[in-house]
């Protein structure tokens, strides 16, 4: 018998509709246990599925989706979504190669409406489809799911402030958790604090009904002029939210843990005339105690263990490597502060935001924001790191053009999860920052291979260089580093036979893969040279005239080839009149679907193997 | 005898200390004649200039810059600023090449805090400012001031959110001219509509204190009372704006062009303990009947006659022709949408918006929410259109990729003033959209040099692609067009002999220069071809095939080179194993600053004439 007796059956929404309550309970409960199950198998976000379970269950049982549309912000709660629309089975598969997404994906299924993976965009989006929908004729319903923390980013507002002008069936659902990723900030937080704990119109509603309605002859007639006047009763309740100032009408807060409410609540929203904003309390990591006492660790994880909540594996990254420097760094200077988007943790900044403070700033999610205040702090002497991984760096180009570089304003940014970055697939992957720096005057970027370039990186971003500056490391630790290799540097190193013909050209951790197929290529009589970028951004013009007098030059790159460092290198060696032959191994101009990062570099011929294929072919 | 009595003497704010009322309004009136004539003269921004002359006079008079900071949103606004800190003796040269900016800039005096031309950075600037003073134990103040239009990006909103927990010496002011640059949008807009029309806290409070005063015996006690329950009062007058939801104490709103009023508020705000936000109600245009009656027009301009208002050229550019071209397009196709981020009448789209008002989208200013709602309406089989000005898609880089290219949502940007835009200098210049266009996957890009392959351009745009595509085309109008050359293609054309030795390729309005280069070279008996391509992504291999068999490519680019299209030429000629020499001549990795078009092109080495000496160099 299968331990998902009831989930195990459902194949669409059309299920829900006729269950009991009783049963909507029991199902839930099997849905967390599911979610806890497969994501510790296969790693991925678990607090925030944890707490949308029933408001998920409940919206599908109250709407008609895929006629009704659904928009999940971010897309890391929409895993309860998936298994109820008809990707149980599947489920198991999620985050692998081939498997379903960790977020919603319409090419996998018409009840995802949109695809996600960066925050704050589900607004905009479900407005955009709105739209649509009333050119077309459609008055079906289309509502945004999106969280607190999304709440602090710009787009969300944007979105707000042109839907609030619109009347027709469109429901935002604040999903309120109090957190974006750690704990959320930013005033919007205090006031979301506020008028959670004020209370609701529905259940004060419902108070007042039974309260009247058990209250002798004046009781009935009383309810009566409240419930005709509803406007004039809703005002004095819940009259003057910001989202009422917005153009929203505000309906909340509703416990959303607690099935009876919400349906009450979803109910009531559908036959709003105007822009709804219904806002549901929920629990991060509700229902497994380990995920429920400290949500920000249960975020998004690796694979673990579920009795001890431990994680099965926990080797020091290069995030943890870039917090220690940084740390000490700060210890010596005071004008060193540091930048998050809501992403203390997972940029290896804890021990900063404890031991300074005052010079710790976590911004929410507000990438654009984090990089002009840093302009501002830059402006006024301070030395501000930003840390941010690639693919939410791409916030932030104009503000990198626009407010560091034209000003040469010296910026820091701590590029976290460069390259591959595997499970999390197509709208993570680092691989858009380096064409992205490139195209940027005035910037500087180095692209370290081991902690101790890290270090060295930043201590020449912090001290050496002015206007904007990055280091950008992998997620993950250290790769293979031959024992033969001693120290290095931060402009370039050769490793290998110099007056080898053939040269293999690379940076950050492909350069162990570098060496390993050097191994292999010395092996079958190949010799070869490496040359080491660590400063990409400019190069340094000796390592490419040290590449000049080789026959054959292989240039691998772990990003886009278009804007890529290869090109950048290429260009100077024809300035140089290079006559040899030059080949790039690049990701060009495609997406790179999840996988694993070792299987993603496997398929791109950027792994150890796939370098010694690529030269050993041309050898024929 | 000066004109500009007052102002002509005017060296340092400190001059306005001792002004008494009386000559503040003669000085007022001698700035803005000053504004009309410098702008008729030399273009630039008229309204927004026009509706601040008060505010800006009575905050040098109130506060101490540069000690306190005052940051300009935009910055749009700073000609006065400009003229009353040391600079009225270049304001004449204002917008010309190595004249003063038409925007703040750093480097031109320690009055201009952060240097500007984008909109909605100014709050998030401000405050990293703010925390750089406090940090550094200073105890002045900083002042963002912002237009209602720029309130409308998401940009400020974080600075807002993020601000608001704050608590010195920061201050928001809120230019509320009813404008971004057209007519202002969104619930936003509808709002501060709403709390303009209430009576202000300030004037309420003098008021009730005359009517106080006068009453006989109970009227002082009751105003003693008053005062000393401040916060109770204020509470009763003016609480519960949006603004103090956000953490903000709201003062307003505040008449802009009155010395007193603006002189008891400013001096109001200095004494609060909190993050203040003061709204200011200003007239766009103020003081100059034609910009007054037509404050959009009279937005940003170029040269113009004082007494009739009339321009003083005009004539048809690629902005009109994009226009008519949609306009013909949506009257016979119902699903053409047009969405514009607060530039209806810049982008050409002022007849569209007036013929097809269901399906024309004024977001204002919020270019992220104007690409994820466009990607909201293709993921419904619309099919939007978003115009906008290179320098603005800078802001939407993320949503470009992670919105639209990673679902192949078929989203058309038709991308107005590409390429170098003159007298707006760095901030403004649309050199970098082809590089970052290049980086992301999945993406057609067109660059007509004509009207007529403008129309062929969007037409394959909206009903040959899918995914993200672009047709971008320059500021100003047709260049010129050799009488032998026929109709043109939208992938490639060729244009002289073919068997030339020598290869020009280029783009866009370039070509028209590479023709009058051409004939240049012929006269000195140098047989050239022209390339000339319109899809510059992908790029057509025939073409690449047809340049094989040069010897000399040399390939002029208006945009910055890194990334660039050149680049990507390049790279497919070397696959072909391309023997010959290749030059690029393009943006390298700098900023381009003010001057006239026609003068950047010639110092970039990329007018008719610089084409001409770079191949002729070769020659010798």
């Amino acid at each position: 018998m299968d331990t998902y007796e009831i989930l195990s059956k459902i194949k669409s929404p059309d299920d829900l509709k006729q269950m009991s309550y009783e049963t909507l309970e029991k199902l839930c409960a099997e849905i967390r246990a599911k979610l806890v199950e497969t994501v510790s198998a296969n790693g991925g976000h678990l607090s925030p599925n944890l707490g949308v379970v029933e408001l998920t269950v409940m919206l599908h049982k109250i709407f008609n989706a895929p006629k009704d549309s659904i928009v999940w912000d971010v897309g890391h709660q929409c895993y309860t979504h998936k298994m109820l629309t008809g990707r149980y089975d599947k489920i198991n598969t999620i985050r692998t190669e081939n498997g379903i997404s960790g977020f919603p994906k319409r090419s996998e299924s018409s009840y995802d409406d949109f695809n996600a993976g960066h925050s704050s965009t589900s607004i905009s989006a479900a407005y955009g489809i709105a739209r649509a929908k009333q050119l077309c004729g459609d008055d079906s319903y289309t509502i945004a799911v999106i969280g607190d923390g999304s709440f602090s980013g710009g787009l969300a507002f944007e979105g707000m402030n042109n839907a609030g002008r619109y009347n027709k069936n469109f429901i935002v659902i604040l999903n309120d958790n109090k957190m974006s990723i750690s704990h959320n900030v930013g005033a919007l937080a205090r006031y979301f604090t506020r008028i959670r704990l004020r209370p609701g119109y529905l259940r004060t509603k419902q108070r007042i009904d039974k309260v009247l309605m058990h209250t002798p002859v004046v009781g009935r007639p009383i309810r009566k002029v409240l419930v005709n006047s509803k406007s004039r009763f809703k005002t004095l309740v819940y009259k003057n939210t910001l989202f009422e100032d917005m153009g929203f009408c505000y309906y909340g807060p509703v416990d959303g843990h607690n099935l009876h409410e919400l349906n009450n609540a979803l109910t009531a929203v559908k036959k709003q005339k105007e822009p709804v904003l219904l806002h549901v309390v929920t629990t991060k990591g509700k229902g497994y105690h380990f995920a429920e006492n400290d949500p920000k660790n249960f975020h998004g994880i690796g694979r673990f263990d579920i009795e001890s909540g431990e994680p099965l594996s926990n080797t020091k990254g290069f995030s943890a490597c870039f917090g220690d420097v940084l740390c000490r760094m700060a210890n010596k200077d005071n004008k060193i502060c540091a930048i998050t988007a809501a992403m203390k943790l997972g940029t290896g900044l804890d021990d900063f935001a404890k031991g300074y403070r005052e010079r710790f700033f976590d911004v929410g999610i507000a990438e654009e924001h984090a990089v002009t205040f840093g302009c501002g702090l830059a402006s006024r002497g301070m030395l501000p790191v930003f840390a941010v991984y690639s693919t939410f760096l791409q916030r932030t180009y104009d503000q990198l053009l626009h407010d560091s570089a034209t000003q040469k304003l010296h910026l820091v940014l701590a590029i976290d999860r460069a390259g591959i970055v595997g499970e999390d697939g197509e709208t993570h992957q680092g691989v858009f920052d380096v064409s992205m720096l490139n195209s940027i005057p005035n910037v500087t970027v180095f692209s370290p291979c081991y902690f101790e370039e890290l270090e060295l990186s930043l201590q020449s971003a912090i001290y050496k260089c002015d206007s904007l500056v990055a280091v950008r490391y992998p997620r993950g630790t250290e790769g293979y580093r031959p024992t033969d290799l001693t120290s290095t540097g931060i402009n370039y190193d050769i490793y290998g036979n110099k007056n080898a013909k053939i040269l293999i050209v690379t940076y950050g951790r492909l350069f162990s893969e570098a060496c390993k197929a050097l191994k292999m290529l010395l092996a079958d009589g190949i010799d070869v040279c490496i040359l080491k970028l660590c400063k990409i951004k400019p190069i340094d013009s000796r390592a490419v005239k040290f590449a000049l007098d080789f026959n054959r030059i292989y240039f691998f790159e772990e990003g886009i080839l278009n804007g890529g460092t290869a090109q950048m290198f290429w260009r100077q060696l024809a300035e140089l009149d290079f006559k040899g032959s030059y080949k790039t191994v690049a990701i060009d101009d495609k997406f790179i679907p999840q996988a694993t990062v070792k299987s993603s570099l496997k398929q791109l011929s950027l792994d150890s193997e796939g370098m010694y294929s690529v030269i050993k072919a041309d050898e024929k």
